[in-house]
């Protein structure tokens, strides 16, 4: 099986306590890509300017990633800088610049279009909704937004929501998007807006399964999987994106969407996310072995397992 | 095996979104000991004022939690009053009368002094050591502290810290008191102080085992119990000292603290602060089941485990 990403391939300049790097290789779809590469293939759709260069290129080659959808445009690469001085939990943005990112048109190359997996990471919910619908032979459709989308393109969002099955967001998202504060309440709102399962991130807490089915009984179908408590988290930078890469990476990889199945999922979420924040950037990811996946998937079930 | 609690007995004022009680029954050696008494026997150190009637005696009774060490004292009891109004996580003090408790010198009753457990609540820590050192015989004690004890009486506070097993506290409290934002390093911190367990709570998140043996592994001794995820909070007032009350009233009733038994108590813990919440003061612990206990329990366990 395999999945189609599309979103932003970047460079970030990103100070943390641990130190500063300068335009490293970042973007929601390269952190998704790298995460998911370690389960299934992974074909990107995304742009990049003339400054994305062999090196980069390399990055995504090593994991076996489709760059055929990775469109080269004149001018620069989408461009973040960002700061967690202040606060290790939420980034502080001090620049963007969009470069060829503001005139996007997604091209999806004819060899992705078998793809049973889609994700949509965090981009103009129109160009969300454009993907989505030249895909209809997918089979599962997830995505991520921002409060940026929820607060100013409300409605171009709806319109996404309802095309997708699973929804990734935080917690401050989910009570905006779901108009209470009240998490599983906010859950229950997001939820009848279109997608049937809504992941819930919580940060350095873990993350909780919201799904829909079966009314008033949601808590037997709840599932929370934790993060792992960590001594130093040198860039949070892309945890959220390489926690819905493991975890739709894994379901990619999967002959039949069990329960059991989505609870593995969540697992592998957190353990990508956790590998994610040890280093800077990418580097983490882009050195990691299946083993050490394995291995920290031990560690977390011995994290909340009674036996 | 018996757990003796020292502590405030008293009644607070509650407001939260959901509506307002007036002087009901609380208290932290209340809800710790009304939680604890599903598991074990339970015996209270207190005081309390000519206010305290026959209706209240009655609530302790039926549990058949032992009074004999509330010792009734002219004038009037342990009053507070607080809000939820603004913020659910977190009570906004409106008043504090200390009343009776301001002169409060804990006496041990002799028939409470073959208790092997001991619950040092939060009250001022120059009282929770004479109670720990008047009960030498205790072998496991366990305690909580806040940051009011933290950050104006912390000489009193490390003398008690010397004398515990366990200590009982939440992110911010552990945070403070470890001298640390990272909650993995403030964690070692704290332990290093005396307690070779800490437990950090953490709200709607649930709680966090660390255990100090074996330093530099000490994530293979790290067990992350879950909250759970509840659509409504009525009064969160006491939520703490009754996953204290869960938790240790659970080890206080096996043969042989094992690891085993630590996670099975950590998710006692979080059950009992789950019911807590649900109604106003003790109103939900006072009418709670065994069989209810052990039913959210398996909940808990559907909540977190793979399989």
């Amino acid at each position: 099986m395999s999945i189609t990403v599309v979103g932003s391939v970047a460079y970030d300049s990103i100070e943390t306590p641990s130190g500063r790097r300068e335009r490293c290789l970042g973007g929601a779809a390269t952190y998704f890509a790298l995460a998911a590469s370690f389960f299934c293939d992974v074909r990107v759709i995304a742009v990049v300017g003339e400054d994305f260069g062999p090196e980069q290129e390399t990055v995504f080659e090593r994991h076996h990633i489709d760059t055929r959808g990775i469109e080269r445009a004149a001018g620069k690469s989408f461009f973040w800088e960002g700061s967690y001085l202040e606060n290790l939990n939420e980034a502080k943005t001090r620049n963007t610049e969009l470069n060829v990112f503001a005139t996007f048109e997604p091209k999806i190359p004819e060899a992705y279009r078998d793809s049973e997996f889609l994700f949509l990471a965090n981009i103009d919910p129109v160009l969300q909704r454009r993907v989505r619908e030249a895909m209809p032979q997918v089979k599962l459709v997830a995505g991520d937004t921002m409060n940026y989308w929820i607060n100013d393109y409300r409605p171009a969002l709806l319109e996404v929501l309802k095309g997708l099955d699973i929804l990734l967001i935080n917690d401050a998202e989910t009570r905006v998007l779901g108009e209470n504060q009240n998490l599983v309440k906010a859950a229950k709102a997001v939820m009848s807006m279109g997608p049937r399962i809504l992941v819930a991130k919580h940060g350095e807490y873990g993350a909780t399964l919201f799904h829909s089915q079966r009314n008033g009984a949601m808590g037997e179908r709840t599932f929370r999987a934790p993060a792992l408590p960590l001594e130093e988290v040198v860039d949070p930078t892309g945890a959220g994106d390489s926690f819905a890469g493991g975890f739709f990476g894994y379901l990619a990889a999967q002959k039949e969407l069990t329960p059991g199945v989505f609870r593995r999922a969540m697992f592998y979420g957190s353990v990508m996310g956790s590998f994610a924040v040890e280093r800077f950037g990418t580097e983490r990811l882009e050195q990691l072995t299946r083993a050490e996946i394995d291995e920290r998937f031990v560690r977390f079930r011995e994290l909340t397992h009674l036996d």
